[in-house]
């Protein structure tokens, strides 16, 4: 049955009343009838099973048969932070990262980064990755829509991941500490922060900043990930001693 | 410094005798000269830091300075059984899965893949995902360049994957045990096999049959995870169970 995020106030007392792009894209897209079924997601933790009552002009009104708690949500919220990679890298990184459930997305801008957005085309990529963080959740059972921030400067990004319970720094120079040792210790944090660089990595000076800011520098192991692959891979890890 | 994967039998007394395409690499790509240092890997987990003696038009010579056993080489070996997916899906799987460790893919066919290539396609298939392996485990730094099997179909497949000493047969069907419950319980196990369907899954015919034939059908979690995005969850969670 198709999952659709609808905002929490189309849905009253019993009736989900639907319009604008939502609308369209059940009555055109997936070309749904009345009497068709079909999930709508409130976002915030709620799936309500329906029944398509009319399909107009305005919009489409679904009566609720049933609602349940999403078997999707989760306890623990993982905030990525992650410099703007090379090309069309980050519509990958935010696709897989919300089918493994990702919390938000914070995309910034650090030295070694190739790709500087300026405000104009910043906003455009904005808009392109929210579509894809909405239309992963949609497909993959996600309890709610992950956020994806506007890109920020690598210090913005450093103080606000600072502030998470478990703020995880993902660095190619860490030797002694791995992302196990630091999980398997601290497992009961649920707010957790996943940093990553760009193609080049963090500079000394960036990662030194990074750790006077509190931040935990780990290794992900002897291979060298590409950016794309490290944060899904932590993501992985950090799902694995949750499971 | 740049990583090369080398015939072993290039490597004698101290010297390494390069011809063909890698010297090409060497010679024309990475634009190296008399005196610049390298590192060739015989691809059985020893890496030779190199300085180059001679660059000629029928290879490169390198003098051998210092060997070291490779830092990425693992105890474990997971085979990856991929179901061919659609479009160029595979390319990012076998890349992906090389930088997180797999030591060998087999692709196969089995009854919903919609892409079913016939024996010439085959073929260019498989030498492609040959090179992508080749230059993805040169890239990060992986011990050995992980072997490409010609695609099989589902049956040789699951008879191939049941063989191993933990097989692991994913499935969107089970509902009773978790990979976590299985790896925790059998994490000593050295030689796993990963089993993984296409876009619509398997059927019930397909997991019935690979389940008598000695397969442990898991589950990834509660998110329906793409069938690219599948093999590389698993990877990384054994590679955490083994960290």
């Amino acid at each position: 049955m198709p999952r659709i995020f609808v905002s929490d106030d189309s849905i009253v007392s019993g009736l989900a009343v639907i319009s604008g792009d939502d609308a369209h894209h059940i009555a055109r897209v997936l070309r749904k009838r009345i009497g068709d079924r079909l999930t709508l997601c409130d976002g915030r933790g709620t799936d309500y099973e329906c029944s398509i009552e009319s399909i107009t002009e305005d919009g489409v009104k679904a009566r609720i048969l049933r609602e349940d708690k999403s078997s999707a949500i989760s306890d623990t919220r993982i905030t990525l932070y992650m410099a703007n990679p090379k090309a069309d890298k980050m519509d990958m990184i935010v696709q897989k990262s919300v089918e493994l459930g990702v919390y938000k997305i914070v995309p910034f801008i650090s030295e070694r980064c190739v790709s500087r957005p300026d405000e104009k085309a910043s906003l455009k990529k904005k808009t392109r990755w929210c579509a894809i963080a909405k239309s992963a959740a949609e497909q993959c059972g996600a309890a709610n829509i992950p956020e994806v921030s506007d890109i920020c400067d690598f210090e913005t990004a450093v103080e606000n991941a600072s502030k998470h319970d478990l703020p995880l720094f993902l660095y190619e120079g860490e030797t002694a500490t791995s992302i196990k040792s630091v999980l398997s210790q601290r497992g009961n944090a649920c707010d957790i922060s996943v940093f990553v660089g760009p193609e080049g990595g963090f500079s000394l000076k960036e990662a030194q900043h990074a750790k006077q800011s509190g931040m935990i520098s780990v290794s992900l192991g002897a291979r060298i990930l590409r950016c794309e692959t490290a944060p899904l891979a932590a993501i992985c890890f950090i799902n694995y001693e949750k499971f």
